[in-house]
């Protein structure tokens, strides 16, 4: 590797090898790609005692860094949560293979016959913050994919990162396939992070995974397309048509299950004629499992609530605390999502089908759903195995992002010595 | 409209009116499209003498700017091309409508019901160059894939564009939807391509369409996402399994049936083993139909043919030129497309299978073909009716863009209230 100093030689290095191993990897068959990251699994495990010392070196950084407890929470690797990156390893390999996966193949009456071949991308760069787990799902899901892959780790998870890549290097060896499928930036220097988003050259798609500043810095800087992952600010509706029963379980669900995820529910829309019914019972419920109501003047009146301000619309607390109001009707409530949602997950509880098919149509997020819990707004529930993220742009990828998603197509078009007349 | 001469706020402006069109098109029913698509025919054939009329002083401009006659040529509007214009109109109105459509479905074991719906993207701009005609095809692709447009004609069509256009809007306003549907921009001003390019808040994909300049003006400023049509640098390789007779139609077809096509072959590779059989035929085939060939040096003993240069690799004539080289094998094929090809359409003409199949998994082209004319690089010819340009991107669409490209997808989650534990 070059001097370290000259971080755009140091990228450029790593475009040049990821576009020459992505060539390669393009064309392997499945079955080599399995056998890497089944190699990769067993590695991870082997190696489990050097990655928690890895991780050691990372959290004291934490520690003298003053990370939050949250943060501190989400860089420790421990022997379960190696478990975890084992099998997910595992649940990749075993996967159906997209590439080369016919979508659809028909004939023209000149003689042509046509097929829409999925093709892996190229080269995919990943930039993501604390988490060490991605580098390894990350890594997997590209490799599954066909693609190379740049990964860019956040500082705060350099050693348990590069440990984990170790793993995932040894396992491209020993099935043979090219070391630089899987790079991993090899500084903690916030100028790779530049040059990567610029490298069109080299770079095919970034998926930026992090909080908001990541993703505005990407959305500034980067010259290469972008599977942008926004914020979740994640809606659900009472509709006047809910059932009582079902609103109240899949509100608390959706919001205290787990509120650190981007599925979590951050604001709570009742339509005016639910409100005695359904909502108060609801917002109930809510301050006595323990959340902060932040409730519009209509909701005020609510034991327990705290009065919302304006900055309050729009907010992903990612923290035991709702947004509440109430609308006029269901198109207030489309409305308003328009104006402060994120294109993310956005959910109905209605009974009357018209309702809930006037919702579909007309909020413009990723998922759309109808009684049920917008926890669910992931890869795995979705059955889609892991996911590198939920884009949440309407280009290419929407929704969770796994190893299908990071394919692209070819036409392959087969003749006879078809001319055109 | 705004001041003509603040060009920011115009398109501000215009950009705010496609969104608000955008939303209401994103859920209009298929039949009020296909009957603003079938009056907006209409009223093209009916307005055809002002059609003309506009057109003539667009050509009074042309000869004042002394546009070459190519570029004259493709400015022309008579009434067998406004003819056209019309089939046009009424061959995407009669095609299906991809909105709504449900791509995939399935359930899972938590009782969600999963469904993968076509979306329309919402706002596209599209910026095009002389050929009037993009006004009614694109237009009416993105009318058909519920999408708002933005065309950004060429200054020479600028009273054609206008005066097709204002059909257009009266076949929308015939059909009860809004008129801001399909705009034009009203201004020759240079500086609404580059507001149009980076309107991140109102447009969501830009689609350019026009030579090479154009194409460098959008990937330079554009902040929008781009649906990039870059040259057709079109290779034909011939193996050396590859019959002779095919190889000698195939080529001079895919040269010669009409040049100035982005499916028309730029570059002729021939495997050394056949350029006696084969080869040397075909070259003065070539030669015999007019056209010029550059050749590398083991084929300049062929008479007629002229000295191929650097610059002749990787380059796009749209003229009746030919580059021709002799390669090793496929493999030295396969580099040099990769080296010189712009992921368009590539083709290989071989009888063996597996030369084909290494031909198609190699070379990373929008369109691999094998024993076919590469002038067949078509939407029309791909059975998808129209196309508003072919993607040489990997993100999105790629190959030909026709109404199925133009659009996204959501998730839409039904359940009975179903909680994720």
């Amino acid at each position: 590797m070059n001097d370290m100093s000259d971080i755009p030689a140091v990228m450029t290095e790593i475009g040049r090898r990821a576009k020459a191993a992505a060539a390669e990897l393009a064309f392997t068959p499945p079955a080599r790609k399995t056998a890497a990251l089944e190699a990769a699994a067993d590695a991870v495990w082997a190696n489990r005692a050097q990655i928690i010392d890895a991780n050691a070196q990372d959290l004291q950084f934490g520690r003298d860094k003053g990370l939050t407890d949250a943060m501190m929470d989400r860089l420790l690797l421990d022997e379960g949560r190696i478990r975890g990156i084992v099998d997910g390893l595992r649940a990749i390999a075993g996967q159906d293979d997209p590439v080369g996966k016919v979508i659809a193949q028909w004939e023209q009456p000149s003689g042509l016959q046509i097929e829409r071949v999925r093709t892996p991308l190229g080269v995919v760069g990943v930039i993501y913050e604390s988490r060490p787990n991605v580098t390894a799902d990350a890594g997997a899901l590209c490799l599954k994919s066909g693609n190379a892959v740049i990964l860019r780790g956040g500082s705060e998870s350099f050693h348990s990162s590069r440990a984990i890549h170790a793993c995932l290097v040894e396992g491209l060896v020993k099935a043979g396939l090219p070391e630089d499928a899987i790079q991993l930036v090899p500084t903690r220097d916030r100028g790779a992070v530049t040059e990567l988003l610029q490298m069109t050259d080299y770079v095919d798609v970034i998926v930026p995974r992090g909080g908001k500043g990541l993703v505005g810095l990407v959305q500034r800087e980067a010259r290469v397309p972008v599977f942008a992952h926004l914020e979740g600010i994640v809606h659900i509706y009472i509709d006047a048509s809910a059932d009582p029963v079902k609103a109240l379980a899949v509100v608390l669900n959706a919001k205290t299950r787990r509120t650190g995820i981007c599925g979590a529910a951050e604001c709570l829309l009742i339509h005016r004629d639910a409100v005695d019914t359904i909502g108060q019972g609801v917002i109930r419920a809510l301050i006595e499992a323990g959340v902060e109501v932040r409730a519009d003047a209509a909701l005020q009146a609510i034991e327990g609530t705290s009065a919302a301000s304006e900055e309050d619309w729009g907010r992903e607390y990612l923290d035991s605390i709702i947004a509440a109001k109430v609308v006029e009707d269901e198109d207030a409530a489309i409305a308003h999502i328009r104006d402060f949602g994120s294109h993310h997950t956005d959910c109905i509880l209605a009974e009357d089908p018209a309702a809930a098919q006037r919702f579909i149509e007309r909020v413009d997020s990723a998922i759309v759903m109808v009684n049920a819990s917008t926890q669910f707004a992931d890869g795995g529930e979705f059955g889609m195995g892991a996911e590198i993220g939920i884009a949440t742009g309407k280009m290419h990828a929407r929704g969770p992002v796994g190893a299908e998603q990071l394919t692209s197509f070819k036409y392959v078009v087969r003749a006879d010595g078809a001319l055109r007349s």
